[in-house]
């Protein structure tokens, strides 16, 4: 008998041996608990794989045995396990392992063969009923008893050559085996036959390396068993509102199970949004990459040519119909807009992402936290200014250093700061006088802080004002502006950022202004960057949502893309081309056209992520080409305006990615049109062009991109940059204007010529360069539309934001700042107090 | 056997009737699936007590079987309930109806009897091992087998007496009853007795019955099961911030299980905060409200009475010591003062809400959402006072009733402002060019716009500033400010609304400016107030947290303490006050002093709401009533600051309600310190005064308090207002200042008359008085500690929150914007990028 255990446990591990063969770091883990507070926090931990509890029987109640998790109920005691083995699901579930010890101990003795009975007496349920389940599927007939009915004597003596008795309870087991039957149970009657000793193995191994290899297996690449959405789409299309409002989202947690998210990785917002935390980077690295896919459009106009559509249409079409895997990365709108004029961006008719409006408001509040966190910095330069100008430098070093308690100690920020200004030094008693005055002086000019208030709100009066006017601030008055939130580095470094580690450091980093000496004042030299951390804790995880047809969406940061790179984060596209697996695809979108949105991707996105894209889709309309042609009339003007598209798609092949060209189709094109921009696209060298009916029947009107872009991403592919990040800053500009706009030269001014050698001396020459151009043309000048040529782009000034990464060359006047028209959106805005639904968001 | 059927209809017809003797409105409710879609829904819909799903037998997998939630698992098809039936849990389980019909059958035939054996055929599953469990429980003996087990015929033909055979497929029964067995089946053999066809009742009306029976009983009030999180105290007492994170929450579904929220009740935030909706409101709307709680304090000194800490004590000791339903209902702080010099507002030391971190940071972006709204009131009036600047009525009425599609239309907004204009016309060309100047100009004076910006930042610099500056605004600057945004109307709002439709009308009536003709202009004027409550949709439901030892704590509101009421929401309050039940107790909280916060709870809050208050708790600290009584030394000072104490407690009085002192403790008072306290306290009418030590302690050390005040709830109530609602306004201001603050009379400015003269020519005289005065003493004068008398309360001026609905006289000036210390609370935080560890946050 001892003999026989041993046995199990030899074959248990070298199941273990084999398995870590192919995953050296996993080691089957099984967690006895004692105490039940424990038991939650086991479910939820993946270095876990079984859960035990040693626990006196009388606390072993039906709820504590069902706190635990039915995939690491090892021992088979939880409800569903039972229900599950009942119901014959043998692989998903777990038999209880002394049922299992049984089951080997007949088997090797002859005792499980068709035609036998056999008897299983006791009451304490799940064993019995597990034994009962097993033996029976082995084609035999199972007698079930309690000990004390009457008859049992009787049947065991009717026929004792066919009765096979086991009798189990489960604290204290004895076995005899006969020949023809055995008894296991802790009665022994003189009647019976004499019974010895058996010790079942506890803690069960097998069970807990059958949970580790299912584990193991969710790790690996599979296509996801995810239920899509089915949609009826109707005609005319009716709003985007409503078309969001008739569809049922699936349970965010469902979906995040569906796309192989654990539940510890997901932190809900409601019923329809979850954030998903950054330790799953960490548990599927070494999971392959997917395809990577950018959404790019031509020079826009101001009709809107549907890239966020064809972004969700095409995730749609990918994972509901061609049951791919795949995942659409979309920035998060602005809420200032959403009241102003603009509309929605979680794209709209049947390719969308749902509910619309948790889309497009709060959200899960990241650029609220931007917000805090932009506006705690601009609090802290005028409140610092000001009591340095009112107070010495005894005074002010008393009150920065303060003795507490009888001790005086730097702040780890305050000692980063004195490390900066090479004063080696732990003791505040140690300090000279000078290095006192350099350490609490940051001597920030008031007409050098570059660092600008925001709020997500259109409020054009807070373009130009004067802060400080107040007698509490004591004359420290000052000229100063308000930027729409998404202005804010803090976005763009939320946009670029890899991790906590690196999001820190970068706050560190910002430059805010600077001294009166010329010298760069960051975020740290005010103290403020831990707090900006904590403050954009949870901004940094992405919100995962859903398509309208049940597809997962990230939703994650979304710089301005004038005066930053205007693309969603790196964080998202990793997550999720991690989730997606080597045969699924993520398709991401850049603001803007191709000569703006697709070129910071590609220098700026992913010369940080390190990520490398598989296909660029361009998108088009016919109505945006004939703008570009010169009007809105006949087939020559698409045909002309196709000389804007060509040139995007040449840009594209600059970096060496495929080009599928996306023609986004609107009620009013006819079929000539359609077939000449396609056959111009094919000719100007993409690897394919495509009508897509995505707006008006979702995923299934875009089943031809989705196959165009999955023949692409096997392509050959040769990305590279197009600069060199060594290259002097004046030349990286020169390159992105005589390559990507068609400029003859760039016309650098004084002033931003004087910054760029500033910036050199400061040792930011190295940085990448993030455009501030016009999105209405690919030259300086919005009206002129088509491929501009001949022409000098003037850098009228230059900018940093050192923090994000980059340095932006101001070509002309950039708004920071939208403002209300006479009749703002929010006119027709209204929520039903008794349905909670909301009228007039688009 | 049809007969048989009818009966068991019958009697749970009978069960029914009965029930809804009890509760009239109650239905039990069977929905019967034919989609899968659906059935996530109804799993959460209160109104359904069970579930059936009808598909094709080849749709009906384990997973989708299993989606049905168990308690509404009416046929027994899930793991669950098979797994509890197998258990022997029949009163929480549901056996599928079939085994019931057959149970019921057998009893009736007298086949249930003990000894007998019982022979069950087939292998579907559930059905035969929740009949062999219902069978075996009537300490029989249950054969089962396959149907092609070769020994099957041998064992029936053995002992035709003993064994009665039973086998049931599930969609095609026949029943035979023969003397002593029946066979229930699809396979009829020649060898085998005759069937007869049989029906079984479908849907299954017992289940629907008995579930709708459990919902009903998780109606009721009943304890709550609650597991509370054991303490172990550490002295020191260690930081705020390492207290909380010392202790593991529970995960917030489980707490709002505990208390008897339903899953589609709450909308979780991560996993240690939900929102509750509101929809509970009307689920418990019989049920009676608990007891009612006010925690209330001694006028403040900066050193802090511990108001927060003894509610959340006070909580943890009533519901994790004495086992009684408990809720406690704080404010959100301001995240503004976290990063300036303030304290947590989570309690603190061992009487916490935790995460505490989450308390104090962002929470659930409720004060993100109210300034969204409050800027956007803000922008819109700066751009629409620009927009009639620069345009004539024709131009203005083009662009707000615009013609779209050919049509041209008011929205529902706008008619809204016409009927208030008092124009009854709906079509937009038939107004005069009269009525369209009136409609079109709102004719703002700049100069009495009395509503502000926002931002959730100490920032100094934006207590007085100038807009408007840049060119596009076209000399429209003029001066204004910024305020912390706990001040905005909008909170005040929040924090006295009783629902969605309430809040929507509030929004409409809250007074932005006047007109240069001097009429109130609206918010509703402005077509913003829809917009507004689309922004406070999700901002209106309670944050659901708990404390340090695991009960429940609402978080919601925290309107300004001076321009506004200083209290948590009516909605937190009436919420926990239906979750605890009528034994129960919610503990809230009221800011500032009982003069203030008291004062304002009872004659503003109280009366908005309805709800009547049992008991006030009135928090006191040795070293506070030193303070008032002239300095920190001896026992004479202590005796002497009683007279504030005193004084409150009069106040108390003044509103009928039963007060109860609670002195909490430091670790400097001495014992004669406290007993002095306690007995001034009995003396001057408390009911009870005892030490509490739950800083230290937590619960534990906070149980005496909690008794007296279970106690003084049962004392007869006799709660009055101090003044009616009809009175002058002058009257209302001076019936508190006599009444509450001891002046011998006010003395009201010519601008303050001025005001009150014209709010009482717009209909506002009815308001109820919300105080703007110092918090630091009783009478005006900070300074002034004890018991002030003989003085005269200067009233300077005289505001109104219209929306809020109440008139805020300032007696002298309020700050609305704190600033940054030089060194503020920021530097010493930070967070650990590997742990997400936050250091430095109190």
């Amino acid at each position: 008998c001892v003999f026989f255990c041993r046995g199990i446990i030899q074959k248990s591990r070298e199941e273990v041996a084999s398995l870590q063969q192919c995953r050296p770091a996993l080691t089957p883990v099984l967690a006895i608990v004692q105490v039940t507070d424990e038991v939650l926090k086991l479910n939820e931990d993946p270095k876990v794989h079984g859960l035990v509890l040693h626990l006196p029987t009388a606390l072993l109640s039906g709820r504590v045995l069902n706190s635990i998790s039915p995939e690491k109920d090892v021992q088979g005691v939880t409800d569903v396990n039972l229900g599950k083995l009942v119901r014959g699901d043998l692989e998903d579930s777990f038999a209880p392992p002394i049922a299992r010890v049984v089951m080997e101990l007949l088997e090797q003795h002859g005792l499980l063969a068709e035609g036998k009975t056999a008897l299983i007496l006791g009451n304490s349920g799940a064993l019995e009923v597990a034994l009962q389940c097993l033996i029976q599927r082995r084609g035999m007939l199972v007698l079930t008893s309690g000990w004390k009915v009457a008859s049992l004597q009787k049947q065991v003596i009717i026929a004792p050559q066919e009765v096979m008795c086991t009798t189990i309870q489960l604290h204290c087991p004895f076995l005899h085996c006969g020949q023809h039957w055995g008894i296991l149970g802790n009665r022994s009657s003189s009647s019976w036959p004499p019974c010895t000793p058996f010790h079942p193995p506890t803690p069960p191994p097998q069970n807990v390396v059958r949970s580790a290899c299912r584990w193991l297996r969710q790790q690996r690449y599979r296509p996801w068993r995810l239920r899509s959405l089915t949609l009826q789409p109707l005609s005319p299309v009716p709003s985007d509102i409503e078309i969001s409002r008739s569809q049922s989202p699936k349970a965010i947690e469902l979906l995040a199970r569906e796309v192989g998210l654990l539940p510890d990785e997901i932190e809900a917002h409601g019923k329809t949004k979850a954030k998903v935390r950054l330790s799953l980077l960490d548990r599927l690295k070494e999971q392959p990459d997917g395809k990577y896919v950018l959404v790019a459009g031509i020079t826009p106009t101001p009709l809107g040519e549907g890239k966020s559509t064809v972004t969700v249409g095409l995730a749609q079409a990918l994972t509901a119909h061609l049951k791919l895997n795949s995942f659409a990365c979309l920035r998060q709108p602005s809420q200032g807009p959403t009241f102003g004029v603009k509309g929605g961006a979680a794209g709209g008719g049947y390719a969308q992402v749902i509910p619309m409006e948790e889309f497009n408001l709060h959200l899960t509040g990241d650029i609220h936290a931007i917000t805090a966190a932009n506006n705690l910095v601009a609090a802290a330069i005028d409140a610092r200014v000001l009591h340095e100008a009112t107070q010495s430098d005894k005074a002010l070093y008393g009150r920065l250093v303060p003795t507490v308690n009888g001790l005086r100690k730097f702040s780890p920020i305050q000692t980063a700061r004195l490390r900066k200004l090479g004063i080696d030094k732990t003791e505040p008693g140690a300090l000279t006088p000078e290095e006192i005055r350099s350490f609490v002086r940051l001597d920030i000019d008031p007409s050098g802080i570059t660092w600008q208030r925001v709020v997500d709100t259109n409020d054009r009066f807070l373009r130009k004002i004067t802060i400080g006017q107040a007698s509490t601030e004591k004359g420290q008055a000052r000229q100063a502006q308000f930027d729409i939130a998404v202005a804010s580095e803090v976005m763009a470094i939320l946009a670029l950022t890899d991790g906590l580690r690196d999001m820190k450091e970068r706050f560190s980093r910002m430059v805010v202004g600077s001294s009166r000496t010329g010298r760069p004042v960051t975020a740290q030299d005010l103290g403020v960057s831990g707090a900006l951390a904590i403050l954009m804790k949870d901004a940094i995880k992405p919100t995962l949502m859903q398509t309208l047809e049940g597809t997962p969406v990230f939703v994650h940061a979304g710089p301005f893309a004038n005066i930053a790179h205007g693309n969603s984060s790196v964080l998202a596209d990793k997550l999720a081309l991690k989730l997606v697996g080597e045969e699924g695809f993520v398709v991401t979108e850049a603001g803007f056209g191709a000569d703006i949105g697709m070129e910071k991707f590609f220098n700026i996105k992913c010369r940080t992520s390190g990520l490398r894209p598989n296909v660029v889709v361009l998108v088009a309309t016919v109505r945006a080409l004939k703008m570009h042609g010169g009007g809105p009339k006949n087939l020559q003007l698409v045909a002309d305006g196709c000389s804007n598209l060509r040139k995007q798609i040449e840009i594209a092949q600059l970096f060496g990615v495929p080009v599928v060209v996306a023609v986004n189709v609107f009620r009013t094109d006819t079929e000539a049109e359609i077939d000449l921009v396609c056959r111009i696209a094919r000719d100007s060298g993409a690897s394919d062009a495509v009508a897509c009916y995505h707006w008006s029947r979702g995923g299934r009107g875009c089943v031809e991109l989705a196959r165009a872009v999955r023949k692409a991403a096997q392509q050959p592919n040769h990305f590279r940059f197009l600069y060199d990040l060594q290259m002097p800053i004046v030349e990286k500009i020169r390159t992105i204007a005589q390559k990507v706009y068609g400029a003859d030269d760039v016309e650098v001014s004084q002033e931003a010529q004087a910054k760029i050698d500033n910036y050199n001396e400061q040792g930011f020459g190295n940085l990448p360069i993030c455009m501030a151009k016009t999105h209405l043309s690919l030259s300086h000048l919005p009206d002129w539309k088509g491929v501009p040529t001949g022409f000098l782009l003037p850098i009228r000034d230059v900018r940093a934001s050192i923090g994000a990464g980059f340095i932006y060359p101001l070509v002309g006047t950039m708004s920071t700042m939208p403002g209300l028209p006479t009749r703002p959106c929010f006119y027709d805005m209204d929520l039903d107090p008794d349905t909670e639904q909301i009228a007039g968001l688009f």
